[in-house]
Order: C-alpha cells, then sequence, then structure tokens
C-alpha cells in the first residue's frame, strides 16, 4: 500500500471511530504530508468539512507555487466542492481510493488538465459501503441528495 | 439596493475592517437570511473560507431540501472552489455582485442549470479593485495564482 494513501485510509478511520463519515484525505508536497483531514460533518457540525477539505485547511496558507507541485490523496472520488478547490488551487494530481461507492467531478477534472488515478482499493470500498448501507441518511445529506 | 446583497457588502466590509479580503455572502431561504459570512483567510489563516463557504460553514447543516430553495448572494464571481459547493448542495440561483473585478466559474454553474444573476455594483467592484490594488499578492493567494 502506498504509504500516503494508508495515511488518508487512517484519517477516514479516524473520523469513523468518531462517530463521523470515514472519508479521508492528505497532501503531499515534496515527498512529505503538508496537510491531512478527514470529514466532519458530524464532529463539527461542518457542511463545507469534506475530507479534502480538511486536508486543505489543515495544511494551512500556501503560495500557488506550492499547490501546483502537490499531490491530493483521497480515499473517495471528490465531490463537486472538493474538486472546485482543486481546481482553485491548481493541484495537478489527484490519487483516489476508489469510486464505485460514489462518483465525484472526475471529468471535470481530467477536462481541466488534473491527472486523476483511481487506485481501486478494496479497504476503501469496503469502509465507504458499509458506512453508506448503516447510515444512508447522513450519507445523502452529505453529497446533497 | 436588495437588502440581501446589502447585507453581502456589510459582511464584505466587515471582513476589510478585520484586515482580510472584502469578499461577503448570504444564504437566503424562505425570505430569510440563513447563514452569512465572509473570507476568512487572514482572520483565521484559513485557505477554504472564502465568502460564499462561510456563509455555507455558519448556516449549518441542512437538508438538499433547504438548499434547493435557496439563493446564495455574494459580493463577487464565485470561484471554482465556491462554485462547486454551490453545486454540491444544489443551490439554483446565485446572485453575483460584480464579476469585472475576477471571472468565476459563471459558465460552469450556467451549463448546471444554476441560475446566475450579475448585478454590476459599483460598490463591489469599488472595494474589490481598491483591495486588489493595494494587496495583489494577499489576493493571487486567495485565488490560486
Amino acid at each position: 500500500m502506498d504509504p500516503f494513501m494508508q495515511a488518508a485510509i487512517d484519517e477516514a478511520r479516524q473520523g469513523l471511530e468518531e462517530g463521523g463519515i470515514p472519508i479521508g484525505s492528505v497532501i503531499v508536497h515534496d515527498g512529505k504530508i503538508i496537510g491531512r483531514g478527514h470529514n466532519r460533518r458530524v464532529q463539527e457540525g461542518s457542511a463545507i468539512k469534506h475530507g479534502e477539505m480538511d486536508a486543505l485547511e489543515n495544511a494551512g496558507r500556501h503560495p500557488a507555487s506550492v499547490y501546483r507541485e502537490a499531490v491530493l490523496y483521497t480515499t473517495l472520488s471528490p465531490c463537486a466542492m472538493c474538486s472546485g478547490a482543486i481546481l482553485l488551487y491548481g493541484i495537478r494530481k489527484v490519487i483516489v481510493g476508489e469510486n464505485r461507492s460514489f462518483m465525484g467531478e472526475e471529468a471535470l477534472l481530467r477536462s481541466r488538465g488534473v491527472q486523476v488515478d483511481v487506485l481501486d482499493d478494496s479497504t476503501c470500498e469496503h469502509m465507504m459501503q458499509g458506512f453508506i448501507a448503516s447510515k444512508p441518511e447522513l450519507w445523502n445529506e452529505d453529497i446533497g441528495e
């Protein structure tokens, strides 16, 4: 397992243990994690802290040059909000754990020149599908459905 | 002046008084403001709290039905991140103060069926252009440039 995807999975698991939605993300620059996070809808009553957004927030403020060399790892295909954040900051490469539980805006990202690699990781998929089956209403709220 | 756009301008002015980037937003549902906010990059060292995101966060958690009937007001054309959040939650109508200082993802929003009305408001424009002229590096950081 890629250690950065493993770190994103660790974040997702931490979210699950907190009673939250198990989606995690890390942002890597120059071979190091500069930001990591997980979905905080339940924990903070947040409508904007998806895993990727939490990782961006925890990374703090950076100049554009850092984002352009960064890679974002996320356990689940990024939704429109998180994809928009990736586009805003010009992150050029995104590694996705899986997209079977939810297909985000991968086509939009690719159409703007972002490299999106999907790992089809079974750990990510089982974690997410178990969560969706157990709390469908919470999941629908998180994706605006 | 539309009272809701005035509220968004008041938020932007508050941000400016705090030493921040003067962009404000309110979210209106059923004729009432359910969330309001302004850019907090400087105030909180935040990479994700643009005005629209701050308003969404302050509105708190809502079911999809609320967002679908909501109108988002923002003093400036929404960037990719904020436009993505609008798409995620299915907000169908966005009122923009001005888009001369910055052209956001209005075309993407319209292509997904969102109504985007641009007011060409001179108060919004002067406030933003004065800020950009005074702190161009901070502004570039906020839009990933």
